[in-house]
């Protein structure tokens, strides 16, 4: 049998406002080429996550030369590049810098999206005047993505103080009662701040994504 | 000892836009009684949340007619009359009528917030037609609430239909593998849909605030 | 000791209509050899599951040229061809191209039954048109094979739209609160869609023995 | 809030060969009071599924007289009372007599669906003799059900020594290590007897919807 | 067969420094009965945690007069009135005032143990000025005890504050995705704030414990 | 439909050396009367378990005259009067006074199986000395069950200070991280101790006939 | 630091009959030598479990010379050579030949404490015949040992079949919802089948010493 | 992207009384670097934990050469050495020699915060006079850290024998129903044995750090 039978969602952009990313983990290399082959035939790009740099090693060099591989968040923009920036800016802040390929894969799919953002790492709440001296900057942000992985209490903290729409990333940071990440999911989503959002555990395209819907409501509000 | 001890958070709304919430289950009478004797002599309102009939009618008369209470949403509106709904509209989409007491909660909770919203039940995706049906309708809302249990099948087929922001409320109805209203939790979370976001089981107000926390992003850009 | 001692079910077909398969993983090179030994000297032959290249390259030439091994689906045929297909089809379905493998172990164990496939990829939820294009044809098909990993929304979906045969099969497909194909699995067996039935994560030979049994029923019944 | 919005599935059974039941846990009076009002409007019958017996007394006499409830089942026909049952006949086995609720709901399902049925209880594989005295006469049936909780360990057995359809109904017996049907529901998925396939843990109502879809098939190919 | 069949552990604060406690859930009131008069002819006090009032209400005159029992800690002391509490003072910090069974639990059991407290309650993480108004009096008590529910935030904030010996007790509070309390355990164990230490959930007597072996500690010191 | 279907396994007695009993829990008042009014018609007794007191108020006086009913074990000896108790003696050992409902249990089914008993309580590892006391008595029987929740630390203990064959019955007691008998069932299976088997939790039948099944092969020894 | 510290238990077969065994996963080769040293100074022999081949490639030669190594169980008996096998034998039945390495680590820490096994291998249940061919032959043991993974279908089976002490040794065999052996964990102890015993996933050695139990005390009866 | 930005929390000292540690697993060597290279900057030490010698091997023959590396406890001493260590004497006890890596990084970081460590290793219950032998030294400390795996039964039998504060360490040592060193978790939270605190699985820093807020509450009190 074959398995580079594939087909492309490439009406996603009409329906929801972005397109289709193809997540590489999963996938052989022969169903990643039949993919770049479809989108230079098609003239099309496309983000590619979790794309290992073994993998883009063993891509042609026809491939490798329309890729722009990031290997700390293991993503790629292939056969497009995309345009500058625009406002409004998503607040990215992480509670340690082991949470970095996460906050990095957020930034990358935004850039991809067109999308400001700025990043503020190292805010966990062990330290928590770090955190406090960051808070009137966070308070500006109307969307924010917020990853934190062990016991995830970073959340629940800016919760209490920020306005903007906030998107928990939990990480799979730390070991043993962290169970890989489904603490920091946990103790988000039974948060007594009120109005968290959680995606999945490592999900930073998906939190990109969802703070991308919320920029494009308010978008279409100021537009 | 007594348990009257109580510390409300009357400066919430100047930092995160809302108000807190009182949530019922787990406290005393005495300390619910403590509580809207605080609120009268403050002259302020509350929003209570997962108020029985049974605690209502054990209160004195004097707060029971300061109370405006729901007992599907199992909500009260104490000593406070919410004003006129404004826009925008959030969208309040449910896969069945078991799932209508989590509804209320969210429509109720806007209501206190003065945030409009419409209801659209009963498009579970064993009958897709009926969500195919609305469809169109859904697409023009900035915010959905998509409250679902059992499989949770529900906001993974929204999410690819529609731009605005989604938040989806998982629901405890359903049986076995349902596991109480995790599977829909975790199915939302795992979705291939880009951009989810959930919040906890049953949390109809969690979601409103998050609804919330969006539709003032948006009212802030269109202002 | 020696791990040799294997007892063969050369019974089995005629109590439940096909025979015994070996399962690869957890025997060892020395296992596998008394298996083919024996089969060889009966004249039987066996499908063989969850093979590995790298174990077929350790074989004696002997028993690699009586073999028909595919490396997607990990599936050999042993000292057997199989005969052409035969109908009724069974359709079988993928949300996404990363279920591939598992595809592949259904069709190549319907092949060895000597009982006709028709593939449908790349059908998930979140571009529902995809799935919708393919619904005719899909409720042509008396049994249908429904693979999906992640949220496992595709079976609850389908399960509304066809009348044949269901039986799901969740894969492993996804990280985090895909928790291993559990949440698919959940899903399939808390769907509001009526008739599911559900086989072991990952398990493409489950899926097509219970396939082939449906199969065997209607030949009986067509008879 | 009212709760009484509902919105019936009526061509659910041009889709797939048998109508929407209404499962009544988790759904107010209000509610069911609705829908029955609905269908006596629109001249229809409905199956109701776990209906409790306190629940009936509380309806209106006019929708009890057109209500046949069953106590052991939790189940109803409303408006509707089935016509005869057809060939070809479904096995419906339990290990133990605490299974009969399952058993029982099995039945009356396939009772509405005007299918005939033949119930083998008592058979659990701690008495194997019980077992082996019926297995001639279970390997006539083209589909069977197999209720079993605590260990789950009878469809194991039975999956290898009969050849039809196999539809395993884990149920909630047991205590402690039986984890309220989970391991039974395993045991059955991780069941190295082949071709089993499994519904959710106390899913009499899905069971029979499964056996039921098996039925039609082999109805269309005797046709 | 009886089950009056009891031995104390009479030696118990030779050993260790405190005495035993009756635990009395699980216990029937013949053993409960049967323990209390022992202790009357041994001329003993107990404290006993875990009893409800209807069980007072149901032992003879003769006991309930020996009893000092408080219904919010579900504590009693029994024939014997603990002395004044002595230095040093233990802190006990909770988030929320739905967390005062469990805050009662500790004082009444340090009361016991003649042993000074200091309650600061309703100083969860979501309204954070509420907990840095506290914190230069958090600081001065060389040991406290935390409890928190939900997603346990508030030891590891108060963690990175304060250098006194921190006892993390998880409590029930909450539903859902807080998991019975399990959330708020995995939080305080996988917390990057260093040197907490946890106990079970909703012990409030065993937190007391750990807290008066930190107290005995000190006290031998300053001795 | 009726539930009173039952298939009584008379014959086990000769295969496995003891007859069947009935697990009452999960079973109907119709179906226990049916069971009952076979064995009076067969001549034969049986025991009960997990029958409580109300089930038994319900029964027909000439059903309940032939009832030997023990409240705290909830174990009844119907139609049958055991015989005196025979040697070698079984030692039931249990951690705390909590644990008496399954000690009970285990000495009533042992009672039935006609075979000597002798308890030892409240001997939990918390007070060592009361465990040390007995070490010589409990080194000298041949068989021992060993009740314990909670931490289940007491069968490791043991398991390191005797020669006999050591089950252990994990029980419920406790609350929290004991999750309902599942921490003392993992310690059991996890400890160091050499050669401990393990029952279901709070299964004290379970465990009577496991020592049951030793006694039988040492009486065949010494016969 | 160094790791060398060793305390052997040198006095455990005075007290439980048979000596502590090394269970070598998790100890550094430093720490093997140093109990290796520790045994020859002493003139004592020990039996090493979970000990792999690459282990023992990298000890000294004289350490070595004095192992008598058995891949398949990964166990290890050295400085002492056990004596022949006693009476009574130990039936040590599998359910498939994936167990053949636990099979082998219970037969060979039984060779060790001299004890005779005789085995029977690939005897699942979903080939039931194949398991009735042996009953005979199983009943005659006073002792067995039953591995089984996946569903963990066969000690049910046989415990209702033979009359000897049953030792369930559930093993890690299977994918998916096998769970890595808690499925046939659970369902052995859930099982209907009465006086089943059980030990951890794996745990050959522990079924092992189980038997040895047993053994003893037959041994002392026969006397 | 770059993943080199980093905050250190240089006052963390003056809050709680010790100093920040590093946790090397999950960060980059870029990371380390970075923060190693401000550390020389600012003159500081720092204490690195979980740092694998084939890190250390690609650091910079500069940074090396400030380290004190020990490859059991997976620790460094950063660019600073610790003076000598103070009373009182921290008691660190071990249930078996697996357990050294964990006792380890108890000691080394105990040594960083210059206080005095006594190890009891190989005391495990299963030969329960190790530990009796030991009992009057062990009741001496003020302060002591408890490492043990498996069934976690060490801490209870402790608990029972010595007033000291106790820190139960519980480790992953084990394989089934040990569960990554959840039973140890479990089993130290459900304990009796009263006042036992706990920290997360295999986290000695946390143990240590724990330890040392105590010891430091003592020598404040001493004075």
């Amino acid at each position: 049998m074959t398995d580079r039978e594939v087909r492309l969602d490439l009406g996603r952009t009409d329906r929801v406002g972005f397109d289709e990313a193809v997540l590489c983990t999963g996938k052989s290399d022969a169903q990643l080429t039949e993919i770049m082959n479809r989108l230079v035939d098609a003239g099309r790009g496309m983000l590619m996550t979790r794309l290992d740099a073994d993998v883009v090693d063993r891509m042609t060099p026809g491939h490798r030369e329309r890729l722009d591989h990031d290997a700390l968040s293991r993503t790629a923009f292939f056969n497009r590049v995309p345009g500058p920036a625009q406002a409004p800016t998503v607040g990215v802040v992480a509670a340690g810098s082991s949470d970095m390929p996460q906050v990095a894969e957020v930034v990358r799919t935004l850039s991809w999206f067109e999308t400001a953002t700025e990043t503020v790492v190292d805010v966990g709440v062990a330290g928590l005047w770090r955190l406090l001296d960051q808070v009137e900057r966070l308070r500006t942000f109307p969307v924010l993505v917020v990853a934190a992985g062990m016991d995830g209490a970073l959340p629940s903290v800016l919760g209490g103080l920020v306005p903007g729409v906030l998107i928990c990333l939990p990480t799979s940071t730390g070991y043993g009662a962290a169970r890989g990440g489904e603490t920091a999911l946990h103790a988000a989503l039974a948060s007594c701040a009120p109005g968290l959002t959680v995606v999945n555990i490592d999900n930073g395209y998906g939190a990109a994504c969802a703070a991308f819907r919320a920029v494009q409501a308010v978008r279409r509000a100021s537009g």
